[in-house]
């Protein structure tokens, strides 16, 4: 009864339910259903756990059960795994699916290559709405589901596309070739899939031709995996941010400690520095502890301000929305709010500082130090985000860190030297 | 020639191209294009920039321009206008124009009924195959695009869905019932979006069904909104967490400013607070100014720790992966990763600080301030989140807050509460 229960669920609630489940359950569940397994439910579960299952079933059993996915679904799922493992699946295979597979795998990570499936349906531009619809009513050879036709010549070469509610409401006899949109947005197959899902979002699209070197049609990129991949880059970007890695919510103790230690090892050695910067005032801090007591404000405040510019310069960059038609003005913007910010913080600092500390010297200091470190912040904000996006480096990874060890530097660099500078004067 | 030009792009082409454009130049430009400016461009700009047009255009223009939108574009473009403005706008429309887009208006704000489109194809269960392409083929009243048609009863219940493929592929013969799926995606229309946004991602849909609270058929959620959706919740979240409200690109230094200051201002008080806690040790401080050196790493380091369980914790919330299910295990989890973690860091911040300062005793004291304050961070990280979470607030939004606070004051209450009790005793 269970398994009748199971059998009604859809692959993503299975997914779910095996996330849910212990290692053990795991295994007993998937032996349990054996050959009325759907693998595609692996595609919607955490990458430890589909290896999991994938390493504990025998390799005839997989590539049986790969040849009822949809393509992609299938290199998905082949793609995590070792070499050797994929050439042992593959070998078991019919010849033109593993000639599919083979090619989808061999497009880099992360491109339009990748993410397609090869079942698609293509038509002849001289064939009729009429033939068309009784092509697809007699076919058993459809893929599962499809929003779009393509329309190819006999070199395979994509020439348009039509839609299916297009085919709908035109009469039988009108040719293909005279409702076809005559330069969809086709897709290199080596394209970023972060690109192609940018493609994808702008002109609202539900699929897309993916072709090769020579715009010859090889597989259909569709919305349904484009949204996972925008979930997916979103996610990365945030996680990024956040100073974490490819961490997955199922991951263990020791694998998650492992992911996050560099980082935190990073964000140690740029808390040394700053550490040192401060000991190189140690004196003036004795002579006035108040200084002490007031440097995590300057910093902190300046890490708070900068992160703000660089949450917004990453997004903008990862949205494709930040390029060289706006860098100017919006540089010229976050400096103008950097020194505004800077003024009335300053200002409200100073003064609750001073007060506090019955000095205005303490409070002209913290003053003078917060707008320094405010205009920094802003400057470091923007500009090392799109220095790192120009480098070609992922400015998400590695933003913050600069961003901090600058304003910590800068804020107590500023603060300590003003008061030194000051108090050495009097 | 120009209007030649931008006669062929794209909606969300000349959407970037006014974003592209100073103020003075989009008035030119969408005067210029006059009846030929497709409103849907509107849709694809920035909220500031869409006012500033509409604000500039005639009622009457706008209303007659609004007819020619879907639905769920025509709200986009309303929603954000004055009510006053909008029922001057609305009173220009013709009937059932105008109750269409009142009906999604009146649903609340981020609800599938406010980004459903009114336009959908719907049939009765008994019409064949052939009598529904037919009608496709006859009819004027068409939406612009879709993927599934509808199947309702004939007091308007929905009772199923088909889609077209599936049409295609089916015999003139066979009746709508026998194809159709019977439990279609119905999306209440008073769901908010990011819940209709997570039931797309989980089933693959391309549209669905939005039912009033009696199962009526009252409207269609198209992916291409929901893919906006996912963008921008993504973004939202990221914003939040780096304490960014709901600015855009193109906003002034003022608005951007205006913006940023609450985020900065809440910081500011919790950083004088953790600055009392530091003047409440100024007596050790200059008896020992290696403390004031070390202690920005201890609060530092917490935070950074923090904020990694804190990223992953609000990104779990928000796409509905952390639940009561696995919540023990997470919790369990981090906490076992603070701990690890925190005796890794001790272990080697306690070493380089004892071997700088040449002194076991700061070795020793930084080292445990560090255990503790990782430890409360990991707490931290994940309870803040899903505490806001069960009260109803955003955790992206005020996680953060909480948290420095919590690794800020623990950090510096330990590290320098511990010196001075050590150092008291000898
Ligand atoms: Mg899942
Ligand atoms: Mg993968
Ligand atoms: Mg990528
Ligand atoms: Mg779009
Ligand atoms: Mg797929
Ligand atoms: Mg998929
Ligand atoms: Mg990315
Ligand atoms: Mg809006
Ligand atoms: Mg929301
Ligand atoms: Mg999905
Ligand atoms: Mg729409
Ligand atoms: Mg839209
Ligand atoms: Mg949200």
């Amino acid at each position: 009864t269970l398994l009748r229960d199971v059998g009604h669920l859809h692959q993503s609630e299975i997914g779910d339910l095996i996330e849910a489940l212990d290692p053990e359950q795991r295994r007993e569940l998937v032996n349990l259903m054996g050959e009325t397994f759907d693998f595609t439910a692996l595609t919607e579960v955490d990458d430890s756990i589909r290896r999991e299952i994938i390493e504990a079933l025998p390799n005839a059993q997989i590539a049986k059960a790969l040849q009822l996915l949809d393509s992609d679904d299938a290199v998905y799922i082949l793609e995590d795994l070792a070499p050797e493992v994929q050439d042992e699946i593959l070998a078991l295979l019919p010849f033109t699916e593993r000639v599919r597979l083979r090619r989808s795998l061999n497009y880099p990570e992360e491109t339009a290559g990748r993410r397609m499936q090869t079942e698609f349906v293509a038509v002849p531009p001289f064939w009729t709405v009429g033939q068309t619809i009784d092509y697809m009513r007699e076919s058993r050879d459809l893929p599962d589901s499809f929003s779009q036709i393509f329309v190819v010549d006999p070199t395979f070469r994509l020439v348009g596309a039509v839609d299916l509610d297009r085919i709908l409401r035109t009469q039988r006899a009108v040719k293909i070739e005279e409702i076809m949109r005559e330069s969809p947005h086709a897709i290199p197959a080596t394209m970023d899939q972060e690109e192609a899902a940018q493609i994808f979002e702008q002109y609202d699209l539900l699929s897309a031709a993916v072709v090769d070197e020579n715009h010859r049609l090889v597989g259909v990129l569709t919305i349904d995996d484009v949204v996972d991949v925008i979930t997916q880059e979103a996610e990365e970007d945030l996680m990024r941010l956040g100073g974490v890695g490819d961490e997955e919510l199922s991951d263990s103790v020791l694998a998650t400690s492992r992911s996050r230690v560099p980082w935190l090892m990073i964000n140690l050695v740029t808390a040394f520095f700053a550490a040192s910067i401060i000991s190189l005032f140690d004196d003036t801090i004795q002579a006035v502890v108040a200084l002490a007591v007031l440097m995590p404000i300057v910093a902190g405040m300046g890490g708070n301000a900068g992160s703000q510019t660089m949450t917004v310069t990453v997004r903008a960059l990862a949205t494709g929305n930040l390029g060289l038609h706006n860098a100017a003005r919006v540089i010229r913007r976050e400096i103008g709010v950097g020194l505004l910010n800077g003024l009335i913080f300053a200002t409200l600092i100073g003064t609750v500082a001073g007060l506090w500390f019955d000095s205005v010297t303490i409070g002209g200091i913290i003053a003078s130090a917060m707008v320094v470190n405010m205009f920094t912040a802003a400057l470091a904000g923007i500009l090392i985000p799109m220095l790192l996006d120009r480098l070609g480096i992922d400015p998400a990874v590695a933003s913050a860190v600069f961003l901090t060890t600058i304003t910590d530097v800068v804020g107590f660099f500023a603060f300590l030297g003003l008061a030194t500078w000051w108090y050495g004067l009097l």
